[in-house]
């Protein structure tokens, strides 16, 4: 059994809030955690007064979520269930699905997957989800990582090419042919993966805009294998430099249309001076950066699938094309990453 | 396919001169590298005389290995293979294998297992391995590492106490339950974990023991299940303290008995100022430290096995007791470490 120490525990109190707002959504309601973890949820929910909270759990932290909620006396409301949602039964359909399933950038590590198939199986037809929206948004940013990570890939080319040089002369072996390869390999890594990223608001230098918005109650796995948006943005900022993407999300609990809640509650990811999150955001960066100004229109092509090597992780490209105030345009220019 | 960055292209060049060293070794001789990475092994067994080598590699790294002998205009002698030596077939015996198979504290991803299937299956009766020899030490330890990592765990225990009681203030739950796995959870990540570090010479506190010798001509997987040694050591610094455990090995290329080679070349990975290696040494640290002084004997029993929940991975127990020159005896106390 394990407690996960990597837990930031700050998404609890922002996520109980909800809870504790909309008392009303929950009141002598059946509800479903998908990925229950501790048990926090599957407890509050309960304190916040449902009739019957299922706590499914696929790892070995379903004794931890046993053990606490029998330490806080909920046991005859909370059932702790260990075992995959997509392997386990219910005695019951249910009229609320909680769950914390956002990944980095929202969509990495793909558990949303899980929470659509609990939908299907177990959510009664008038059923509401929690979080029942979620939104993708992407913006021009500023950040002095690039020059670090360019840094960092030209001392690990310029070892390289000292070793080959050394293997040449003292051993007689040619590895030039592999310099192309590690060079790609290198660039994967150094330039072409994402970031985990806490930005500053002020490094962010355009219009921030939507790249995908998610209505929990009726997207399907099809619908999220998959993110395609064009996009615009306005640099906002006099002379800077555009030095790629920040991207972020948020969800929010509206509960149902034919039922919606007292009070609308969000859970932003944004760059924030003051309320960060776990999630950072994502940050895509270009080298070199561009030189831009304010009131230069971006205009992005985005798009964003699985990786075929693991369908955890995901790949995301974009095309660029600047439209500068002067009237100048710069051609599309389109730059591929690795979300790892 | 992909150039391993992490490589330390040192180790090559150690290994190289074995192979510059013992040409007798190869020449006229059918070689098979196993786990041949970029080729380089195999490359330079062609360029020592062997008369054929086939360099067997599981992943996508084959390719470049292809490239690499073919830029080399070795093509004729060596053969690349990519797939498992365990599903792989060969046209014919070898008369000796080389692999540089050799893990964190020699046994870590049991890489070994691999070789020894290819030994069964592809080596001569009169073949020899390449390395011969294997040898596991251990040596008492001074290191400031310790109080570091059991700052760590303090402060991560300090903040879970913080989180319990707001928890229990603020939300009404009581997560007090979960304070002792968590404990051990985190006892296990900072305390009990061994780590990779370049050990001075100087850290080094008392006589290095033998924990195992592997003849890698005759040993079987079962014989490398575990690992089991009842040893000695002699502190040799007057005054000073006893924080853990160092472990390394080395390897060394003879030939075979009834066919020496003509010069033994030994490959270290022992604490040393001038010849690190990326494999560095394993370090197993006891919290707190115990002071000892110059000729306290210390008596330990150690056994290392593979992990239950991933054999790539293993679990070590130190069983010590301390015989003081004073005549004084220090009951036996017990460690356990994860080596991950
Ligand atoms: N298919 C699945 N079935 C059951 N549990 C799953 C699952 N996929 C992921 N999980 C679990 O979902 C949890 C997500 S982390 C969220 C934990 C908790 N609800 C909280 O808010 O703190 C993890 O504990 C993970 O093990
Ligand atoms: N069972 C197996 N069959 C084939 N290759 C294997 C294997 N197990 C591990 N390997 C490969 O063995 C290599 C070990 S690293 C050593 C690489 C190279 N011989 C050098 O000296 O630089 C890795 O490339 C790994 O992919």
């Amino acid at each position: 059994g394990s407690v996960d120490k990597g837990v930031d525990f700050a998404q609890y109190f922002c996520t109980y809030s909800f809870l504790y707002h909309q008392k009303e959504m929950l009141c002598d309601r059946a509800v479903l955690d998908v990925g229950t973890g501790s048990g926090i949820l599957a407890i509050w929910s309960a304190q916040a007064g449902a009739r019957k909270v299922y706590a499914v759990e696929a790892t070995k932290m379903a004794e931890h979520a046993r053990a606490l909620v029998k330490a806080n006396n909920l046991q005859d409301v909370v059932e702790v269930i260990e075992g995959s949602i997509e392997d386990i039964t219910l005695p019951e359909k249910v009229d609320v699905i909680i769950s914390e399933w956002m990944g980095y950038f929202l969509l990495r590590e793909s558990m949303f997957d899980s929470v659509i198939c609990a939908r299907d199986r177990w959510l009664k037809p008038t059923g509401v989800m929690y979080p029942s929206h979620a939104r993708m948004w992407v913006a021009p940013i500023r950040s002095g990582l690039g020059e670090h990570k360019m840094g960092d890939y030209e001392s690990s080319m310029d070892e390289w090419s000292n070793f080959v040089d050394e293997t040449k002369t003292d051993y007689g072996v040619d590895m030039s042919v592999l310099s192309k390869p590690f060079s790609e390999e290198q660039k994967k890594y150094y330039l072409q993966t994402s970031l985990w990223n806490n930005l500053h608001p002020n490094q962010v230098i355009g219009s921030t805009a939507l790249l995908k918005e998610i209505d929990c109650l009726t997207a399907t796995v099809n619908d999220i294998l998959e993110v395609r948006a064009d996009i615009r943005s306005s640099i906002t900022l006099e002379n800077t430099r555009f030095c790629g993407y920040g991207g972020w999300f948020d969800v929010h609990f509206r509960g149902r249309k034919e039922d919606p809640t007292q009070q609308e509650i969000e859970l932003t990811t944004a760059p924030s001076v003051d309320y960060g999150t776990h999630w950072g955001q994502q940050v895509f960066l270009m080298h070199p950066p561009i030189h831009v100004s304010d009131g230069d229109d971006l205009r992005v092509s985005f798009s964003m699938n699985r990786s075929n090597e693991n369908h955890r992780l995901m790949e995301a490209e974009f095309h660029c094309e600047i439209q500068q105030t002067s009237g100048k345009l710069i051609p599309r220019f389109s730059n591929k990453f690795y979300i790892e």
